[in-house]
């Protein structure tokens, strides 16, 4: 598939009608743990993919911002894993865990080494890494993520920031078990505070599918020609994402979309598409694993409809 | 990367390297379960690769049998999705488990739905579902096997079955478990019987790499080109094995080798490579998970020497 | 209060106003597991005392019989601790659960070791004991309750019994998880059928209480003067039966009673009152752990009135 | 038993017989979790005893102070319930964990209520109602201690209480996961600090029997003839210590001794025998329950020695 740049017209079209389609599905809820979430518009519906190729298609609220959230943790991982090499895995494990996402049980029989970096508890061993590594972590996350995106105006959500902060207390037990553990280095709270950070910042469909180009691209940003990982690097963190990365709904997604995927709370998921490029849909209401409603419904009929999964021929 | 024959000399010497290099592994531990699998030779090793264009590649000892045992449980769910379709997915659910491959743990917490069809608990419920289907599920699944492996030889063996019934305390468990949920409509004794049977039938590296092309093939067998499963469910029984085909190391080998796989006790390691073919590594030293070490070498160094991993490019 | 009989008068009336409250409590439901039991009338309620002075109190039904259930679960262990001695120790712990009666979880976790006897996988590792010790187990156990009760008019409800061995798959799951983990000698349903057949029997609240009175009398049975256990085994069945014998609400008897008891989901309630003798109160309608709901405030109240808690002055 | 004084010199000798007793058992390890504790001579060893009688009794180092640690958890329980009544156990249960003691598991579970006031977690949220109840809670925690134990001298130790808040981190986890489920009023911080504050003070055998007498003398200080709490809630505080005051051990110290006790990792076991006193033993060298291996020795012989069981007749 790689080096075919697909028919735009039909692809818009296809996009299209794949959000005409979502927009009868009213299932689900908001995420509602934090006011400045609750209070997203639920109506909101995007959908775009940008290829390899330079192409961007799209439909609906493209270009209206979300809230990143969980989808942030790739690009922590991959910092981490820039810096870090190998031994990021002495720290986080790469097992799907089979719980929920913010689950503290089996932090505790596994000896508070995290089952895989997306799920909070893994996130939050990274974000150690990186405010271990970096002076200024969180400085760092966001310039490498303007990079990926193409755009210097991307800024943290301070209203969503200090929510995250305030309401931020299951996640600090998990940090603080992990401490118990001997698996987290720098200071707690600093620690939670960049995890919070890169939570927090608002982007848009289309600026986060051209941000993750280059997990489908053999670890090359197609933008720019810039390696960001290696090709092997690159294989692995969709291989996480396709065994972990839709939190306890991973396996169904694999069997239904069959691509590398992460979803956030904010209503966004991101699929990888190898060799093609990345696709991003956003509808904020989520369903009880915490995957947006109309986020699922338009990535599984994309996959269908254009023959995506990793696992077919 | 299908419809090109892979070229036959290189690979032979590829896989007698692959195979050299993995001999001089000698970790893990032999089956001990039962004494039937203890009395294994821990040395025999062999890899075999069959294509859909069906050239045959083997190393070692390919044509030694080896009892196949949770590999069986691609074949059984297989035969159930072509008999009841969808309905499968009400009785099983499809997600990686985050636990051993005998817990009993999560099936009490899940209301004896167990996690997916690939762990003990989901085998059973599958073989339950043959029993209530098949007048007599054991010669279906014999004979189905036979279809695939294009061989009449292929028999249960006695001495292995006997010994799997007599050390069948903790399935039945599970079988009683979900018995008492309400998941189990057959006779339990009978459910496990076939369970025990189809996991005591023995086979060759290159009759059960041969017997897997199909999934690598849409669906269909290469060999007699007769369509076995929908293309469309090919991919997903691929999708499973990705997320929950290794049991608790399913991530770990998503991230090194990135081919949808099944292992089993018997110390085999099958792979689909989707649209080449099938690939099934062994010997019967195991791991901790329960994975072959040696086999875990050789499909390591095969995915990688010939770039197979569906996650990249 | 050892040896001083207690004013008869004032005693009938206590009970009579006793079961007159707990009259007015409609909550909870009678145990539905099975039809033989679903069917009993919710509204027998009935209270009997018998003293180690050979008096007899009662007020309500305290002649109708019930189903023993769980409570059979005391004589089980009495008859084994007679045969094995310390052993008994060695294959059951003696902690209370922290979990439901029939959880599984925790036997995977402890290896199949149960935690307490009056839990169902620490009885039916009891019931095996019986079954390995005695030749006609069942007969035997009857016989034991026979004399301890003073009628040889006890035996078993077949239509419970069938009906028990019917449903027994949960039961039949944690016989074969124990046995998967070496904690069980004889034949798997030969052990569930013992111990269904122990729950089986139908007995009142007067045969009841007296049964019982030699756990408040120093291990002698104070109407045939004969010593059924030692005056330390005695203290240790109460003990046990004062942190595990209430299920998961043991630890608010306690508290609320202070009195070693042990309930079955027949409805009745069994208590004993160390140097005084032994209550039986018996109303079907259960609480949520099991518990009858009229049988607590029955005994709630007589503690309180009679001051009978062991943890006061 | 309540009234008699018990025999002087009989109880001098068989205080000292027990000592001599358990200085030959050398099993065990000091607590090492902070370097304070680590340091303890491990051979220090004591009993004291205290009647409601005004009566002392003691051998070994019985007025060396050691660090009171959990059994600081009876104090902050009985001045919650002088202050909230039976709102305490709205925030906290009273069951045993069947856990151990410093488990988050349960917690998680049971959506942050701590299963009983004795476990770290359930500490904590008294610690938290004490925090929001009392001005300064310290003070009168320590306050609450001098007065029950009858000197003026009794406090902080420093070191202790900096080294607990250096390694506090697995009892913030829980601080945190029960502030996540709401059930947490204070600061977080605040509510550790007095947490640890009040494990680190040093108390002798003397002083901490003769503090805890009025829980054997119907909620009276029979030293001032103050009444500390209700003669029913001194029953209940001695049934929660029944079922759960000796971590995951709390069943087999019913079964071999039958007194409502406390331990700390101090290695101290504080008993109360209704109508009678208190008994404190101390010696440094836990099993791994947490338990003084010479502690539980002692108890239990003098329980047994002088029949205390409250089990028993």
């Amino acid at each position: 598939m790689e080096g075919t740049p697909i028919r735009p017209q039909d692809t818009d079209q296809l996009l299209q009608s794949i959000l005409s389609e979502a927009r009868q599905n009213n299932q689900g809820k908001v995420a509602s743990y934090i006011p400045a979430l609750a209070n997203v518009d639920p109506e909101c519906t995007a959908i775009a993919m940008v290829t390899n190729q330079g192409q961007f298609f799209q439909a609906g609220d493209a270009d209206t911002p979300f809230s990143i959230q969980s989808i942030s943790k790739i690009f922590g991982l991959v910092m981490a894993m820039r810096r870090s090499g190998n031994t990021v895995w002495q720290r986080v494990n790469m097992e799907p865990s089979g719980q929920p996402f913010n689950s503290i049980v089996q932090l505790e029989w596994e000896y508070g080494i995290p089952r895989n970096p997306f799920i909070n508890a893994g996130a939050i061993v990274i974000a150690d890494m990186l405010v271990s590594q970096y002076s200024t972590s969180k400085l760092a996350f966001i310039g490498f993520l303007r990079q990926l995106a193409g755009t210097d105006r991307l800024y943290v959500d301070e209203e969503v920031y200090e929510s995250e902060l305030t309401h931020g207390s299951r996640n600090a037990a998990m940090a603080y078990l992990m401490h118990s553990f001997g698996n987290m280095e720098a200071d707690v709270d600093q620690v939670l505070e960049h995890y919070f950070y890169q939570c927090s910042i608002p982007i848009t469909c289309k600026q986060l599918a051209r941000s993750l180009c280059f997990l489908a691209n053999r670890g090359v940003d197609p933008f720019t020609d810039e390696s960001i990982c290696s090709r092997r690097d690159a294989h692995r963190v969709n291989a996480i994402l396709s065994t972990s990365g839709m939190y306890d709904q991973s396996g169904e997604f694999a069997f239904s979309v069959g691509l590398p995927a992460k979803s956030g709370v904010g209503g966004a998921i991101a699929a990888i598409i190898p060799g093609l490029g990345a696709v991003v849909a956003w509808s904020p209401r989520l369903n009880h694993f915490g995957n947006s409603h109309r986020g699922m419904t338009m990535i599984t009929r994309l996959a269908e409809e254009m023959g995506l999964s990793v696992f077919g021929v």
